[in-house]
């Protein structure tokens, strides 16, 4: 089943049908193969523009995409620039963000136009949105006249919000209407998307929502019934500002296949779906995993220095992190000179506290992006990771404690000041773990993004600070 | 719109209409408040069981289930208990699997096949999955039978195989019927499911699926039609025991609302539909994130002592890295008993090792897992992070040689060592974060699970090494 509800607009020139007769046979080639992508590499190195163009011809949007996006950097320029305007334009909303901003890098304005006035407005803004302003300008002035309108609204929403990921093509009709007139408009109207499966309806004089009708539920309905008679009520608008994440949160709590945008007056303006709500699920999730480290979704596809500017960034602050823990060391540099041991144990308490503390991390940043921390349950998480810190802090004191016995048996009093500190550390790091990542998102910073060098900040310095502190005070 | 395609199987009671008249104006408030969460928690800890039941009583199956995760271990056993059979079976398969299982621990037998005979066979199999095999073996003999039969024969594929996550409730034709008597179909059959926006066609011999039809354009197609005229054929049919990870991969890839599973020989035996792929991505994520650092989904809603548990088996594995890497610097014991500064410095190395492997590892684990990373560009991908360790660690010995100097002035051999020493364990680092999910993935181990405690034994093993080992060839 296709994807998208495609309309053609009005005024825009209707697409050549380049229906592929790509293998119709029972079982499709799932993917594109490694022959496949040697061959389109020989050809780009040779320059047979010929031979590339028609080895593309027979893929669908979806494998040129994936061919598109496993070249190197290089060759995927080299291969839209020999394939232009051959290329179908559904192809470009298929590609992973890094990849389409590459690949519209390397057209012209003119080609852009045009591979933008055949998507809908939700894909047109998605390429539109990273672009400079005046370029971003300039292309939609040159846009159909529809379209035009539909990709300005949109991007006066915030970026990531309902109003920017929101279709604008959907079917809506009045809720006064009977069964008959609903299937006579539907049969009548040309306009409508190529594909839909509700019909959403409105209260005539206002344009709110008032429910929804399923295509099979209208489909078995007697023709004289009053559409607001069997449509289903139980709907929960969204407003135009609520961001996907919280979208993509509604549509798995409530087990949703669209949702309803309305307007700060509560009119109907867009549905989202729930093929789209996928996409943000995966991307969110892909960008929290990733910012925890400091890495980017989309890094598989970005250039060796594209890639280094983002992580050299998070390394640097990782420096300082480790610097201010370095000269905690610096402090007990006398009592290590005469006691050379305490150089041998101390990163163990310092590592194992960060490794503690970046488990009740990833829970706790997950959970918030999830909206599993609320709170009610807040207080009782913290309790929780704590406690898990707490036990797990005896647990390792112990063994650690039973180690440096045997590995330092003429020096016992060290196994006591290594137990004591990897107890405090473990606690100190599931409390940070979970506090750190709370504080940020109460005050609306990313918790994903800078959490993690809080926390190694505090779990080294505070590791060996606790451990070379007691060894002082007990050992001198 | 709602998610599941119920249908009531036959011999199944109709369960009483526990339609809720919740809240039907414009603006449906979303989710449950605090103050109810509130009222629920006072009157389960005065046992008023009739008030609870009150509260209850008006909320839908999502809501609900809300409620229920919301709640700690202790009062969420206790609001199911006091609940019991008032709980729409709908509830269940919209719980998170941690609370799933632990709510349906406190029910007895006949409770559960209560349930379960209410739910669909693919939401029966959740729930069903995770017992022991003589609980389960004892309830499905219970089933209903057609349940029973559909439930062993899910059961019979792997653990998240599409086998398992698939429905079976779907509307398929023979392709050769016209589009008159698909409506007639339609409208005559009493146990299609309650909704469906696909016909899938199949031929009539052999029972393979030959094509689609979307509900819209049967709508609207003319009566005299034949099926085969109309439907779409780029159909990608999937095989049973493909891995639902594989199957969300194909979902995203191919934007499809719903894929055909077919069985070896190749007849069409289940529908996989969009909605289930959305928990399955959010999970996938979620598992990936976690497993990283050692926790693991679901962790919010377990008991202290069920988080330890699978937490302190990671900090053993992880312990064990970090006594090795102990015992590099304690090889080098004797310089830095002679120069302790040796003590302050090394740990910087081995940190900023660790986190730049951190972000190569994570983004070669999600890459992994979303099919990214294929034969085609693993090796560029390998040599592209390999570069990015090289520059990064260019930028960091030249920082960090500078800060040296500084730190320690009349001791300059000590700038040139540490710098060196980055050098090497940032490339290292990023080589050993792509190598090493690589090669656990070649062997059939999750890399997303035991990759990062290879790494951190690597990089900080190495990072010891490397500088203190340069520091006695060069200062002894």
């Amino acid at each position: 089943m296709k994807k998208k509800a495609k309309k053609r607009l009005p005024g825009s020139k209707i697409k050549k049908q380049r229906k592929f007769t790509r293998k119709k046979q029972q079982q499709i080639q799932y993917g594109i193969g490694q022959k496949m992508i040697n061959s389109v590499l020989i050809a780009l190195d040779e320059g047979d523009k010929i031979h590339i163009r028609k080895i593309v011809e027979g893929l669908d949007e979806y494998d040129l995409a994936r061919l598109i996006e496993v070249l190197d950097f290089y060759h995927r320029r080299q291969l839209v620039e020999i394939l232009g305007d051959h290329i179908d334009p559904e192809v470009f909303p298929e590609l992973n963000e890094v990849v389409q901003e590459q690949v519209i890098d390397t057209l012209d304005e003119n080609q852009i136009v045009n591979i933008v006035n055949e998507l809908d407005s939700d894909e047109a803004v998605e390429i539109l949105e990273h672009m400079d302003d005046e370029e971003q300008k300039s292309i939609i002035d040159q846009l159909d006249p529809e379209l035009k309108y539909q990709v300005e609204s949109s991007l006066n929403y915030p970026e990531d919000s309902a109003g920017r990921i929101m279709s604008r093509d959907f079917v809506s009709m009045p809720d006064d209407w009977t069964v008959k007139e609903a299937k006579q408009y539907l049969l009548s109207d040309t306009e409508l998307p190529d594909e839909f499966y509700t019909v959403f309806l409105t209260d005539s004089s206002t344009l709110r929502p008032t429910g929804e009708i399923t295509l099979d539920k209208l489909l078995r309905a007697k023709g004289d019934e009053k559409l607001c008679n069997i449509m289903d009520c139980e709907i929960v608008p969204v407003d135009v500002y609520t961001d996907q994440e919280e979208v993509a949160h509604m549509f798995r709590e409530y087990g949703w296949m669209s949702a309803l945008v309305v307007d700060n007056k509560g009119r109907l303006i867009g549905v989202i779906n729930i093929d789209d709500v996928v996409d943000i699920v995966h991307e969110e999730a892909s960008e929290d995993m990733m910012h925890l480290t400091g890495a980017e979704e989309g890094d598989v596809y970005k250039s060796v220095f594209g890639i280094f500017k983002s992580r050299s960034v998070w390394l640097i602050t990782n420096l300082f992190a480790t610097i201010l823990a370095s000269t905690v060391v610096k402090g007990f540099q006398d009592i290590i000179a005469e006691i050379s041991v305490l150089a041998v144990l101390m990163p163990i308490v310092a590592s194992m506290g960060g490794t503690t503390g970046n488990q009740t991390l990833a829970v706790a940043v997950r959970a918030l992006a999830t909206k599993e921390l609320t709170a009610s349950n807040t207080l009782r998480t913290i309790g929780k990771e704590f406690m898990v810190g707490v036990v797990n802090g005896i647990l390792f004191a112990c063994l650690i404690g039973l180690i440096t016995w045997f590995m330092f048996p003429n020096r016992q009093e060290l196994s006591a000041i290594i137990a004591i500190a990897m107890f405090c550390n473990l606690s100190l790091a599931s409390l940070a773990g979970i506090l750190i990542p709370l504080t940020l998102n109460r005050f609306k910073v990313d918790p994903a993004v800078s959490s993690g060098v809080f926390l190694i900040a505090l779990t080294d310095s505070g590791g060996y600070f606790i451990f070379l502190g007691l060894a002082k005070l007990i050992l001198f």
